[in-house]
C-alpha cells in the first residue's frame, strides 16, 4: 500500500504549459474586447457581454469560461463577475487600469524574441543583431513610457517614501533612462526642494516632460537627451535613480555606467537601483526570478541580477556600501548604495 | 483591523498570464534542445547541460532556472534534477516520452488560430475560411496520428478495459476518425475475437495500419477511406468508437453523424464517445473545460460538450440511454450509449 503515498506521474503540467500561450491570447482578447469593463458596467450573462462587446455569444461564453478557469472572473449560474483584482486593474473605468500595459508587455517587438527560443538559448541572448530592445532610439521605449506609466505609480510612491521619507531638504536628482519619468517626478511632488534631471532618448523625454507638467513640477524638471552611456551627466547629485535599467546589460557594461554614476554623485550621495532581484538560488521569488527569461530573449547580455551580483558591480564601480530593501506590495526590490 | 483579512489587490495574475506564452516557448525549447534527456543522462550543472545540448551556458542557466520556476526541474545548489513527471514524460529515453506531441499541439496550424483571438471571439469560431482543422484531408491529422500516439496508449488501454472487461466474445468494431488507430487496436489486442474497421482520411489510415501491424492485429484490421460524413459505414457493429471526434462539430452536425452511427450498430450495440467533458458549470474540471478554447480557435462550431449536451445529441439520434464514466487517471471521460 505504500505506493499510494507517491503521486502517480502525470503529463498535466506538460499540457498546461504547452497550451499556456492560449492564456496570453485570451487575456489580450478580453482586454481588447473590454470584457472586464462590460461586466463592471453590469452586463453579466454571456449574451449581455457579447452585445456590449460586439462579439458572438458562443465566442464570449467560451472566453468568459476560460477567464473563470484562469481566475480573472467568477461564475454563479450563468452570471459572470469580475474578481476584485480584475475590477481594480482590468476595468477601464478604474483609475488603476493596467490593460494598456499590454501595448508594451505583449508588443510583437518583445514577443517575437520568443518565437525561436531554442535558438536564443543556443545563442545565449537575443537573436536581434541590432542589439535587441537596447538598440539606440528603439521606438519600443516610447510605447513603454506611455503604456507602463499606470503600473509605475505605486512603486514610484513607495520608492520616494523609502528614500526620502522626511522630504524636507534639497535633493538634486538624476533619473537615468527616465522613461515615463514617474520615479523622479514622485520625488519632486513629495519634496518641494527636489529637482530632477531626466535622461533618456529625445522621443521618450517628451513623455516624461508631459508627465512632469501634469504633476505640476515642470519648473524643477530638466532633461538630458541621449544614451546613458554617452552623455555627460553633470555632477553634484544627491541621488541617481537607476530604475529597471541595469537588467538590460551585462555586468562589465553596467560597471562602466556605474563608475560614471559614482562620479556624478556629490559626497554622501546615493545610487538608487530598482530591479527584479531574485534570491541567490535564482528561482525565488518566482515572479522576479522569471524576469531573467524576458532579458535572455530581448537583450544580448542582460539578466535579473541577484543582490550579490549587483553589490559586486556597485563595489567595483567605487560604491562603499549597498543595502537591499523590499518594496511591498511591489515584487521589485531596491538597492541603496552609498558613494 | 478587519481589512487585514482581505488580501490586497494585486496585478500578479495579470502579469503572469500576459507572459504565459514564454512558458510555452521555453518548454518547446527545452524539448527541442533535449534538456530533460541531458539531465537524465547525468548532466546536472548549467555548464554540463549546455555542453550536451550544444547551447550557450548563459542561455541554458536561464532556461533551467525558468524550468524550475515552472515545476519541470528542481535545483539543489547549482545542480538541476528532473521531477518524476519530467523524467517519465520528457526524457527521450523514457518509453512514455511525450515530447513529440508538441509537433501537433504546438504546430503553427493550431497556434496561429490564437494570433488574433479577439477577432475569433467576435466571429464566434475559427477565422480559417476553409473550415479550420476539420477541413477535408487536412495534413494536420497525419501529424496528429504520429505525434499523439504515445499519449494515447494509456487511455486506449483504460477504454478497452472499461468497455470490454471480459474480452471473451466476438466484437465487430467501427473506429470513426481512427487517427493513429490505437483505440480500436487496443480492443483487438485484448480480445482475439474483436475485429476493427478503421475510418479516416487515406493518408491518416497509413499510420493506423502501421500501428495495427506493429500490434500484430493486421488480420483483423480493415479500413474505410474518406469523410465520416460521406462514406457508407456498413452495418452490424457491436461497438462504434467516437474518440475525440464530436468536439470538432456543432450539435446539429453531430446529430447527423450519430444517426448514421445508430443505424450502423447491431441491436444491443453501443456507441463509445471519449471526450473532454466539462461539468455543467463549464469551468470544472479546469483541464477538460479549458479545451473549449482550443475548439473555439480551431473549428467553426466545435466545443467541449457537457454530458447533458452529449446525452441530448445521442438521444436525438435515437440512442435509448447514455451513461457517463470516468477514466482515471486520464482527464478524459467516456459516454457509453445503448442502441
Amino acid at each position: 500500500m505504500s505506493s499510494s503515498a507517491a503521486p502517480q506521474p502525470s503529463p498535466q503540467l506538460f499540457f498546461q504549459t504547452i497550451n499556456a500561450y492560449q492564456q496570453t491570447e485570451a487575456l489580450k482578447a478580453a482586454i481588447e474586447l473590454e470584457v472586464f469593463t462590460a461586466i463592471g458596467e453590469g452586463n453579466t450573462t454571456a449574451a449581455e457581454i457579447a452585445t456590449r462587446c460586439k462579439a458572438a455569444e458562443r465566442g464570449t461564453r467560451v472566453l468568459c469560461d476560460f477567464l473563470c478557469i484562469m481566475g480573472f472572473l467568477t461564475k454563479d449560474g450563468n452570471r459572470y463577475s469580475n474578481t476584485p483584482d480584475s475590477a481594480m486593474f482590468l476595468d477601464k473605468r478604474s483609475p488603476a487600469y493596467l490593460g494598456g500595459a499590454t501595448e508594451f508587455i505583449a508588443a510583437e517587438t518583445l514577443t517575437n524574441n520568443f518565437k525561436n527560443f531554442a535558438e536564443v538559448v543556443r545563442n545565449g541572448g537575443s537573436l536581434d543583431t541590432d542589439g535587441g530592445t537596447v538598440s539606440p532610439d528603439n521606438p519600443i521605449w516610447v510605447k513603454f513610457a506611455r503604456a507602463m506609466a499606470p503600473m509605475m505609480a505605486l512603486p514610484a510612491m513607495l520608492l520616494a517614501k523609502l528614500v526620502d521619507p522626511a522630504a524636507d531638504r534639497q535633493l538634486n536628482i538624476l533619473d537615468i533612462a527616465a522613461g515615463h519619468g514617474l520615479y523622479g517626478i514622485e520625488f519632486a511632488k513629495k519634496n518641494s526642494q527636489a529637482s530632477v534631471v531626466a535622461l533618456d532618448w529625445p522621443n521618450v523625454l517628451e513623455v516624461a516632460k508631459e508627465n512632469a507638467r501634469t504633476a505640476g513640477v515642470s519648473d524643477r524638471y530638466s532633461t538630458i537627451a541621449g544614451s546613458a552611456f554617452d552623455v555627460d551627466y553633470g555632477s553634484g547629485y544627491d541621488l541617481v535613480l537607476l530604475t529597471n535599467f541595469l537588467h538590460h546589460f551585462d555586468p562589465p557594461t553596467n560597471e562602466v555606467l556605474l563608475r560614471n554614476v559614482h562620479a556624478a554623485l556629490a559626497e554622501g550621495g546615493r545610487a538608487i537601483t530598482l530591479e527584479f532581484i531574485p534570491n541567490d538560488d535564482r528561482i525565488t521569488p518566482p515572479e522576479g526570478a522569471a524576469f531573467s527569461v524576458t532579458m535572455l530573449g530581448s537583450t544580448p547580455g542582460g539578466d535579473a541580477y541577484t543582490f550579490r551580483e549587483l553589490e559586486q558591480m556597485l563595489a567595483n564601480a567605487g560604491f562603499s556600501r549597498s543595502e537591499l530593501h523590499q518594496l511591498p506590495p511591489s515584487i521589485q526590490r531596491v538597492v541603496i548604495s552609498q558613494k
